[in-house]
């Protein structure tokens, strides 16, 4: 993908991570005493909403993510394109985690490297 | 800016367009008929929150290009950056306009190129 495309991707994935997690009801994670999705979603916006494109080598890897993270607790979305232009339609094309505070998003994503 | 960095940058962008435009009440634009804000971006979230992402050669182009737009009544915002990585503090680093239908858009946008 280009610079251009993947940074719609990223502005998706953005829109669906502050918008998505405000549909579940009750805390992130019941293991845990955490703020609940509006709550996250809402301190973040407050603060700076704060951003960090990482990336992984593989599908497999990114699928791996995602699956930690919503195992614990963390909201998790999954961008499809529709594949108008530069990718198969169907594609998933970046995946989001989060709103969350560092220290929850840190050992699941601590392993990647920036974009 | 690096890839990832542009990407964060326009996930801001789109994160505040998204959200930005409801805290204006009434019409975007009184000249026109048009939807309000909330409509606007409820409309543009339930069908695929398209998102285009151009390219200005300049400051001056960007801020042209958003003057424009906000004289033709369309929602805009600006990304500053706080400056604590690749740029400068207060760096004005993507501008974002709508969500609005694209006959709005193409007038006002339709000269830039993709990035």
């Amino acid at each position: 993908m280009q610079k251009g495309k993947i940074a719609a991707q990223v502005g998706h994935a953005c829109v669906m991570a502050a918008t998505h997690p405000m549909l579940r009801p009750g805390p992130v994670s019941e293991a845990q005493d955490m703020e609940t999705p509006a709550e996250l979603v809402g301190n973040w916006l407050h603060q700076g909403q704060m951003k960090i494109v990482l990336k992984v080598q593989s599908l497999a890897q990114l699928r791996e993510v995602l699956d930690q993270a919503h195992a614990a607790g963390l909201p998790t979305y999954e961008v499809h394109d529709a594949g108008h232009t530069q990718v198969e339609p169907g594609s998933v094309t970046v995946g989001a985690i989060g709103p969350a505070p560092v220290e929850w998003l840190d050992p699941i994503t601590g392993p990647l490297k920036l974009m």
